[in-house]
């Protein structure tokens, strides 16, 4: 299969800007060639014509909790822990494998059609995800969410998370990897991260946790250990592992250097830190001190959707408050988080994230004949600043079109809503 | 003209949450009736299918400078008075009335797609933006905005504030409201203040000013006058007319119990105010001390687009992070600021804002079957945390519509788009 995206305007990578007009060649699961300027010889299985659109990377959100897209909008406005004391848990014992299924479903559509192509989710019923994803075409790092704090819960939590792993990691042609989720240093103990640690290292596949979210889980952890939760982690040994570590919104200098040396990446939840009043992360700073930054949205539950546009703009612009410089997080940078930086979280670094000769093809379109693009002096600026969810015209995964010209190819939306328009009513 | 919208979610007034089901009557250029569980009389003129749609009251942007959206995207990321300096106004003195018309028709095509029904706006060449809003259908209250550091521009900008506004109040069938704009405290002196209140006094109009947008601004202006700007406002008896201060960002406790003991209205824009890394304004605090608080995009010059719902979600969020309380500012308080609170700031406060019977039928309904509102528990949590602009259906301001299924009804957005972008490659 050979596809020929002519005449579009091009990014890339962020850091090089915009090329006006170029055409991208795709050939089976890679891009093979971005022309700018002379012929590009056929013959073409596909041609999709590119005038008026944007190409970019596919987006990454690299923090979900997919299935959580039943609680969208549920009992919102309420602090945390009675948000999920009344609300959520109560309404989480009743979720089965098939409800898990649907609502994943739910989430890859949203997903699609605000141009995400990758992600990283942890959840229940992981392997109800996985189907749902192998199904949907995208690409995905998928965990099964370890909480055990009592001790007879740690033998069943990881089995199940361990044989998880085992089935689904490199299954989908690839698209779907597995990683370990003990779910935080304060809802597992030292033996369920050694033991997760020692088995990420047999299976070679990363970790993804949540860290540092709220202050009061950060000073109530410090005053129990005598460390923060970084450095508990680091002792521990986590860290040799690769990890993708959500929220850190509460870091202490200390804590940044541990994260910049061993690698971590650092996932930014920005609605979800701003809904939840967790607070705002340190993004500049970590960045400065050489860690991986990527995006994400925490699950639709709490954040609202899933819509990776609206967390870049978030992004850049919290950046700027936090930090009292106009300059930081400019736009470009706001989409190497949502780009390449979110790949190389989900361990995809050196395959994804770019479009050039080589890598995997996963990239999006975006209808630039929208009036809140005009005039258009710089379509970078106005991805991150102006851009929409409903701009996404085009996706693909592993050169799969999962999105033509807003149809979508591999889901069935209309089925897939009236599903879960029936089992919500359970839920109410 | 009778016209039924029938069998239609509503939010009438946000306090009083979402009707299912009714049927909302639209009599010339009111709103006639809400009726729910009952069959409605007929004939109609015009039958509107409402299902699967929320009708809300039409949104109110009330601090714009309409016409530049010709800068969108333009040099981003700079410090604003760089910004301003090296990029905005070298190009600004390259205007043109015929510029500014059809750059506010760029925005007003914007406006009416994301749901804007009624806005405040402040710029140059009034008469040329007064006609596009005639034009367009919208209600608006326009402003010349008087810049006078010298005393010798006091003279002609005080003529051209006042001849606009004597030409242009009440036009358009009562559409077009004029108010007074001195640009701010540290760009005009007493003399136009004093001159701009006895003017307004005598034609019975408010004033839209810029207050305390930056910290610098306010540190400056108390070094020099030993005052805060609000503070030197309120001797000068500015609030002693309606007054709309845009921004409100850096103020005293002292300075929120006179803004609430005038009625002066607060416009927060948070988009503008993190990108250009003003700060945070007090928005529950100025709610609590009985200010009328509203909100609008500012310019999509520096703040990227004129989309209400985003500045919303946007007004949620970051009052639950400045407060530390995930309770502050819930979605139904997002929506009366940008609705009734609106419309309270524009002057319209007894004849518009909610659904109503005897209200002017300003209005617009939303698409619920966007996989993003799924599964729906709370239409009106969703609107704010997962609504989009493309979301936005049907627009009508004074019974006549704008928007009927995402056609324009007013407007030529092909002719519009056109002219800009032939436009706009004089100010590369």
């Amino acid at each position: 299969m050979r596809v020929l995206i002519r005449g579009v305007a091009v990014i890339p990578r962020p850091e090089a800007g915009v090329i006006p007009k170029a055409d991208v060649v795709i050939e089976g699961r890679r891009f093979s060639a971005v022309v700018v300027g002379e012929e590009v010889q056929g013959p073409f299985d596909r041609v999709i014509e590119g005038e008026g659109k944007l190409l970019i990377p596919g987006l990454v959100n690299a923090h979900t909790h997919l299935a959580m897209t039943l609680f969208r909008g549920l009992a919102q406005d309420r602090p945390l822990m009675d948000w999920l004391e009344k609300e959520v848990w109560p309404r989480e014992k009743k979720l089965t494998g098939e409800i898990v299924h649907w609502f994943s479903l739910l989430g890859l559509v949203e997903m699609i059609r605000s141009g995400t192509t990758a992600f990283a989710d942890m959840y229940f019923f992981m392997e109800e995800v996985a189907e749902a994803v192998e199904k949907a075409g995208l690409r995905a790092l998928l965990s099964y969410g370890i909480i055990a704090p009592k001790p007879e819960r740690i033998e069943p939590e990881l089995k199940k998370a361990e044989s998880f792993a085992r089935e689904w990691d490199g299954k989908a042609e690839g698209r779907i990897r597995a990683a370990l989720s003990p779910h935080a240093p304060y809802t597992c103990g030292p033996e369920v991260w050694k033991r997760t640690v020692a088995l990420a290292r047999e299976l070679r596949i990363p970790i993804h946790t949540h860290l540092a979210e709220t202050r009061e889980e950060v000073e109530r952890f410090r005053a129990e250990t005598g460390r923060s939760p970084v450095e508990w982690l680091e002792e521990l040994g986590v860290f040799g592992v690769p990890t993708l570590a959500a929220h850190c919104v509460h870091l202490s200098e200390k804590d940044i250097e541990i994260l910049a040396a061993h690698g971590v990446s650092a996932v930014h939840c920005p609605t979800s830190n701003l809904k939840l009043a967790c607070g705002i992360a340190p993004v500049v700073e970590m960045l400065k001190g050489g860690a991986n930054v990527c995006l994400g949205t925490d699950g639709a539950g709490s954040a609202g959707d899933l819509n990776m546009i609206e967390e870049m703009r978030l992004a850049a612009l919290l950046a700027k408050v936090h930090t009292g410089d106009p300059q930081a997080l400019p736009a470009p940078e706001a989409l190497s988080m949502a780009t390449w930086r979110g790949a190389a979280a989900l361990g995809w670094g050196k395959d994804l994230g770019t479009i050039e000769s080589g890598r995997r093809a996963d990239g999006i379109m975006l209808n630039l004949a929208q009036v809140h693009w005009f005039p258009n002096h710089d379509p970078l600026a106005n991805l991150v600043y102006a851009g929409q969810a409903a701009d996404v015209d085009t996706v693909f995964v592993d050169g799969r079109f999962l999105l033509i010209g807003g149809e979508l190819q591999t889901l069935d939306e209309e089925e897939i809503l009236g599903r879960c328009r029936e089992l919500a009513k359970r839920f109410k």
